[in-house]
């Protein structure tokens, strides 16, 4: 049985409910630790559900921020160095990710508060999360503000790349599951996808006139 | 060990190597088949995994999709008639899904193509998904050209919402693992989560003074 909700019963939802639901319901989400440093050098680290792949050339991710939630100290650094790194959550790092969403202040660095270790690894001094099987160096390139709920798209360039070199294929394919990446069901549900198949490059079957 | 591409790295693979790559690096992704008419009465369904979370009130879904691409009937149709539907991609439906990425003429509908069965649930005149687990009825409300790689934004408002009620909990939360809802790994692989745990509200731990 499918159970169905029109406008009107979305908008008769209590809050949490609702925000249940619509966390839902778009399914799967990428599970993505965002670390920056301010210019006064405190650094931060948040917690994503909205990193998706923008294009390949050049190699572009774009993200979701809310000016007025918790993160809004990882747009700011953004704005104020430019840079920042985006860090795969895996099984191992999965609790102490999820806490990064509690609402501390900007003089609190979540590395401080978690067993994340923040690791230097490239020229740009600019943190990454330590053992996270994917290591992303950002640039800024653009962002747009959507005005139709007050949110703001970051979309940065992939000028560093690391990978657990077990995750990767010969043709390129980086196997998320063989780093126990996570998956995020709505806003508080962790998976770990295990791959089942990769399906074949499709072309055009024969038309059927009917 | 980790591998490291700096920007002259990613830029000398070659473009398969480097397709694959970059679709992968993102993290885990959403799979959604959106189904639209043309004004004409032409269906057609194309799958997307650039679907994410914008807001919960209202309630808004947006995706990535790029004017010269194959799904462009998709952006087409969706700016005559302003209505399209998302429907999650499922174990049962996945292969038929995947195949909804073979370039096909605008004179021909996926639908016809595939096993997938159109269904006109409401008063509205788009297709659905049959036996999607959770199938969506949006309003185009925004639209966002990004210049940077002459992609769009699309951005709609869920304007009904239908869900296998196996999925959904007392609380809003939908169980997407309980539909065997696929999650997309880079451009072809595709993997079938199982929830392991949700993770309580958080709230900010003791600050050390160090």
């Amino acid at each position: 049985m499918m159970k169905y909700f029109d406008s009107e019963a979305l908008g008769n939802l209590d809050k949490l409910h609702r925000i249940n639901l619509l966390n839902s319901c778009s399914g799967f989400k990428s599970a993505n630790l965002i670390a920056t440093k301010s210019k006064n050098g405190m650094s931060n680290v948040a917690i994503f559900s909205s990193v998706i792949h923008l294009g390949s050339d050049p190699a572009l991710l774009a993200f979701i921020t809310r000016p007025t939630s918790v993160p809004r100290n990882t747009y700011k650094n953004i704005l104020e160095t430019g840079y920042y790194t985006i860090n795969h959550v895996s099984e191992d790092n999965m609790e102490d990710a999820h806490h990064c969403s509690a609402k501390y202040d900007a003089s609190v660095s979540e590395f401080n508060q978690t067993n994340l270790t923040e690791a230097y690894l490239t020229d740009y001094d600019v943190p990454f999360v330590k053992n996270s099987p994917v290591q992303m160096l950002m640039k800024f390139r653009e962002e747009h503000h959507l005005k139709i709920n007050n949110t703001i798209m970051v979309i940065g360039e992939i000028i560093g790349l690391f990978i657990n070199d077990d995750l990767l294929q010969d043709d390129g394919f980086i196997d998320l599951s063989k780093g126990k990446v996570i998956s995020i069901n709505g806003l508080d549900g962790y998976s770990i996808p295990q791959l089942k198949t990769r399906l074949p490059y499709q072309r055009p079957k024969e038309v059927l006139q009917l």
